[in-house]
């Protein structure tokens, strides 16, 4: 047996457990700071009521012969696609039932997704970048193409003609710079991937942090779209489901390559390496749907808002640049004095106690920048940029 | 972008539908007749009080700040990994806590592990077989290599040193023969994976069903497995998972190829295309460790049991040669009178209004033979199997 001698040119990050060292280190020399975490890549605040709700009934179901659920559908159940299906009418997404994919999470099936395409296929994805486009990429042995996403495109990089690209990842509102395309921006991807052959792989798991009505949540808000992408989105940030495990991938009938329908090829992937997400996860993501879920989950949505509206604001008032922040929980600062990344981040950390993720961690063009998120309370992101402002005032 | 041509070798099973589309024809013809349905490869009793409190326990958990969870680590919480660790002492097996993976179900890791292994090595699977390691399989373009499991062997295949394979399936209790190997006939074929450098790739999703305490519920009961054996088992059959998703992969430490560590590799594949299992579900699966869930499960566990009884009963009256129906929910006969599979799968429907499953639809050595199943209740049970005893009396 010979292993997939691919997994020997994966780099280990080692970003988040050097932060979590340093960290430590200092918590032991300096016990009377109080440190605050501004660099959490998770929901804080417990799940809504209605989900707890539906959840508990669910599980009631379970235990009784009458309502008890074996195998699901591994694509999901037509009551979650149903709602998801009203959902995008919101945006004037008209999709097909059998169009939507319930996944256990977008990370799965971000993954999962790449058994559909051949080996020899290039991938374009932005530098700075979420690991995970990388990473599974050079587990199937593919040529991986980096553009540059940087302060002069403001960290939303366009198609060059010169450069062709078969699977082209687009994360947006993007992790971890917060940038958001606009539709015209979007359309020129599009334009690009229809005239290439090529797919977009469009992460919108951060899309309910939008408040800007003419930025596009879907990409299928986009003419063209049906024919170049699958979308990938996740209830992990929309619901507070990074614990409870949900999430939806569209793949629409319209992509058809090699006389192959990728709707019918990922239907095939999942039922035969997939047997579907819990039911009474799937009972619990129906509930974020319904209008009390609906006014829960923005109640949440909008605290993290709020947080980073604290951040931005504070940077707006030391005149510090920075993306997202705005239809995003993520704000993407340039760190002052055009320090490095791990410079400032040994700088907030022994100033101020405060932690943050170094912007460098996430690709070349991430260095001299820093990435703060919205998920602390509003008490402690509050106290921690008063400490930054007094720092840098 | 070129799609992975594999998909296209893919055949089509319409085994199930062809059942269906059967079944209700004689039902639409037939309303006098009930139709018993021995053919159901899904469990039917509910989850068991244990089971249920800990998920309305968890579900509170989730509704809390203090308690609510949010990213798990990918492997599985060490609660439930260490219940599993608890579990295979049972059987003299010693596991270091970060050789267990708590996984979303067999049959995903089954699938994705062969993330992890070369393209161009063979598999061995035995025909007939559980279609998930041939598709498998050919998604990825490995040759495939058949062996027969039949009545001379009783479908329990040994090695033959004539036929390498890199790869090699066994599931024992087999699905669908229900033949289980004993621990020489195991230990043959880890022999002949450590002379060959083979994996043994072992589904024990069965194993509870085992009573004969001579019989090897894990492959590590056997000497040797350790440096060539991944064990994937599951709680869908043991406690009723099949809608609750939660399963487990053990991959030892020992098993280092190409000087690549495969629990290292497994790793880094799963926190790279998975988020772990739902929290409340791992408090779900944990319950089932408990002295009140194993108490539980085993009386549902017997009632399954107590059906299989009913069935072999019948056949051994009717001198109708079969496997499994011991230390297995499966029932594998011989069709009386040399029938081919469809013929008898007819004869009952038509006859009787009994429904099982034709042993053809597993692969080319279960013509002649027929699936039936001990997941419906007692009463039908012994309704169908008197109506069975009546026909071939």
């Amino acid at each position: 047996m010979n292993v997939n001698k691919n997994y020997k040119n994966l780099n280990e990050s080692y970003l988040f457990s050097n932060i979590a060292k340093k960290v430590n280190d200092f918590a032991l020399k300096n016990s009377d700071m109080e440190i605050i975490k501004l660099g959490i890549g998770d929901v804080t605040l417990p799940l809504c009521p209605a989900i707890i709700e539906a959840l508990h009934n669910a599980v009631d179901e379970m235990a009784r012969k009458e309502t008890f659920k074996g195998y699901g559908p591994e694509q999901g159940y037509d009551f979650l696609k149903t709602s998801i299906q009203n959902y995008y009418k919101n945006f004037e997404v008209s999709l097909d039932l059998n169009e939507i994919f319930i996944s256990d999470g977008a990370k799965s099936d971000l993954g999962n997704i790449l058994d559909l395409f051949d080996k020899d296929n290039s991938c374009l994805v932005p530098d700075p970048v979420y690991p995970v486009y990388v990473d599974t990429n050079m587990m199937a042995g593919r040529r991986i193409i980096f553009i540059d996403a940087n302060e002069e495109n403001e960290f939303l990089p366009l198609p060059n003609e010169k450069i062709k690209a078969d699977l082209i990842y687009i994360c947006s509102p993007n992790n971890p710079t917060g940038a958001v395309y606009n539709k015209e921006q979007l359309k020129k991807w599009v334009d690009y991937a229809l005239k290439n052959n090529s797919i977009i792989l469009f992460d919108s798991a951060y899309e309910s942090f939008i408040d800007d009505n003419n930025l596009p949540r879907s990409i299928y808000e986009i003419e063209g779209a049906k024919n170049c992408a699958i979308e990938f989105c996740s209830f992990s940030k929309t619901a507070g489901f990074t614990g409870t495990r949900c999430g939806y991938t569209i793949v629409p009938k319209e992509l058809v390559f090699d006389n192959m329908s990728l709707n019918k090829m990922w239907l095939r992937r999942q039922t035969t390496k997939f047997n579907g997400v819990p039911y009474i996860v799937q009972k619990a993501a129906a509930a974020v749907f319904t209008e009390e879920g609906q006014k829960q989950i923005h109640e949440n949505l909008n605290y993290y808002k709020q947080n980073a509206k604290v951040i931005s604001g504070t940077l707006d008032k030391l005149n510090i640049k920075y993306t997202g922040g705005k239809n995003s929980p993520y704000i993407w600062l340039k760190c002052p004095n055009n320090m490095n990344s791990w410079d400032f981040f040994d700088l907030l950390l022994n100033k101020i106690g405060v932690v943050g993720t170094p912007g460098s961690g996430f690709g070349k063009n991430g260095e001299n920048w820093f990435r703060l998120t919205s998920f602390n309370t509003l008490e402690k992101t509050q106290e921690a940029m008063e400490r930054f402002y007094n720092l840098f005032k």
